[in-house]
């Protein structure tokens, strides 16, 4: 049976590779955006999960919107005025997914940001969008550019991680989240918020979604794979009632509805006393490996290979001389440490800053240490001459 | 934002006005393809609920394909052949999905039973697939129609449903499904065979998957939803390597993986010593419903309104003079009893056999003689002119 067009397509993905290499127990990998092991509540959840034996319903097909209590808990949890809905995922992969196919057609023309999250490219593709790159700049999105290219070519929507973006680091500025949500509303184009590092802010004071400022404009992605557990795949889509609604009709035939008993472990555990003391504890581990990670590198780096300090989220962003990515990742595998080329980032049409991402919430501080000397030794050997860092 | 044309193209579905309406609690539900509560094995996944919390690897992030210690259990207890392979979907619903999204094009041709599962028509008018229908006998579809359909049209694939067919209960005989089996080689035809009902079997001898005569031609698509709890969300899709291998691909964009403590929790379960009799158990609660069901329709339905024994599964077809079922559904509905009408389950090109869906697993042996006595007043009135039963 010939395969679709769709997957026939699908250029066969590097990260899996990777990502498959780094499972390997010898190799240190700060590839993957995996959350620390030792920090999901496992504790919290003993009594949860030994309530949910006496909780038949929970365990008997549910509606597709999701567990109607956690729904609740969840519109009042992020302020949802009455007129939005929000739907559970399976993940919020699954949402990114559903709304690809709830609203572009074959050469529908969408923007995301370059270099911007796999992901995401990987289902704007699948449902043949046409995508459009714009510049990431330390502060977000290059607004000139981004103007020209909503004016130029109206697009359907605009896919966006503005809270410590992948691959980046990057969280926009204040000035830039108002002037995009402006720009959304003036060319009506709808901002899809992808916020799953939005909670995971070490430093610096809490900015508002952009969607804020464009409420009848956008769909937000939340997700609870980075602050809980990835395991449990939970994710959250929301917005305006009638942005929710086709969403919800595709995911009837995708899936019926997301894992019942899991949605109701998640409601236990944001409902208990111990969430919030989570949160600031996961927060405060993964600022101090990023300290420490970022330290390191500074210390033992050649100095044409830098990085801007991040305030939150999983990636540091380590730019590179000119050189092929790609080139350098194999060879720092073939030594031991997993990392991703920034290539894979980028869509076909945008050019490629060479860069690797480097992951530091699933290392620990001896990994980190072990890892940034093979980097040392990598990077000097190829851009500064020298073996020795 | 304008939705996609797969979305605007969807029909509203009665059926989710049904399951909407029969939710209410003072409607009898025959509707819905609902397992009895009751029987969840809940006592069963309390201990393996309670390992759950140390064990923090099924919280990470998995692989697509599924929890690895599920998918060999899974692969011996099928007794899959070393070049077949399987993957964990959310609920058999998302293979159908992933298959219909792996495997088809606008356009290409399909074949499915008449009539047929409405969440597989769904999946495959929402890819546009040109579906043709081939009536249902009560041995299986029509061997004579389908060798004409097959080589006229060389569909891509033919979609069934062999054991305990949803919505006619049927069980295709074991010459049916060796003849079907000779006819998707002969054509070149992909069977893809969904068996969510199979292990429900009251009587009769178990038959073999009609897979295993056209092992190189087929998909299998499996649940344990009607088995052990649809809440959970946990299906099973197998073939040989190179038909799954692209189904994974499309998952990985879809969801990521299905829910690993779900997954954890299954195979507990699947290996704990309460399975074989909780099967058994199953079986033995549902054969006396559909016996009292049974039982009851023939002591009180009009003789024109008939409907054949079912030696498996949840459904009752029970077969109207000519009429509008639709019209005969919401009369019941309005006197408290929801069933789902026949019309629903037929493509747009197939004639329509009036009939009701009548489901026996989720009622108690009360409520169904409550709802034989509504319908039973309903049909005479209708079909014989008379207001007693």
């Amino acid at each position: 049976m010939e395969i679709s067009k769709s997957v026939a397509q699908m250029k066969s993905s590097y990260i899996r590779e990777i990502l498959a290499a780094a499972t390997d127990p010898n190799m240190i990998s700060l590839a993957g955006g995996l959350p620390a092991e030792e920090t999901f509540p496992l504790k919290s959840f003993e009594p949860i999960l030994a309530k949910m034996s006496s909780e038949p319903k929970i365990f008997q097909y549910g509606s597709t919107e999701g567990h109607l209590p956690l729904i609740n808990y969840l519109k009042q949890m992020y302020h949802l005025p009455a007129e939005h809905s929000l739907a559970i995922t399976t993940g919020s992969q699954q949402g990114l997914d559903l709304l690809a196919r709830a609203y572009i057609n074959p050469g529908d023309t969408i923007v995301m940001e370059s270099p911007s999250y796999l992901g995401a490219m990987q289902v704007f593709d699948f449902v043949h969008a046409n995508v459009l790159s714009v510049k990431q700049t330390q502060e977000g999105p290059d607004i000139l550019e981004l103007e020209e290219v909503f004016s130029n070519s109206l697009p359907k929507l605009f896919y966006a991680v503005p809270d410590f973006h992948n691959p980046t680091g990057v969280s926009w500025s204040l000035k830039v989240r108002k002037k995009v949500a402006e720009l959304c509303i003036k060319y009506n184009v709808t901002l899809v918020e992808d916020a799953p590092y939005r909670d995971l802010r070490f430093i610096g004071e809490n900015l508002p979604l952009v969607s804020e400022f464009c409420m009848q404009n956008s769909i937000v992605l939340r997700s609870f794979s980075k602050t809980v557990s990835p395991g449990l795949r939970v994710g959250v889509i929301s917005g305006k009632a009638s942005y929710i609604s086709p969403i919800v009709k595709i995911k009837q035939g995708a899936d019926l509805h997301t894992s019942l008993p899991i949605q109701y472990l998640l409601l236990g555990f944001l409902n208990s006393d111990s969430y919030p003391a989570h949160i600031i504890n996961l927060k405060s581990i993964y600022s101090n490996r990023y300290d420490y990670l970022s330290s390191l590198l500074t210390a033992k780096l050649p100095p044409n290979c830098q990085f801007n300090p991040i305030e939150g989220g999983m990636f540091i962003w380590l730019e590179l001389p000119q050189c092929d990515p790609m080139h350098i990742a194999k060879a720092l595998m073939s030594n031991g440490v997993a990392v991703v080329p920034s290539n894979v980032f980028y869509h076909q049409s945008a050019s490629v800053v060479p860069a690797l991402r480097l992951n530091f919430t699933n290392s620990t501080p001896e990994d980190l240490e072990k890892a940034v000397d093979i980097l040392s030794l990598t990077l000097h050997k190829e851009f500064t001459g020298s073996e020795i860092g």
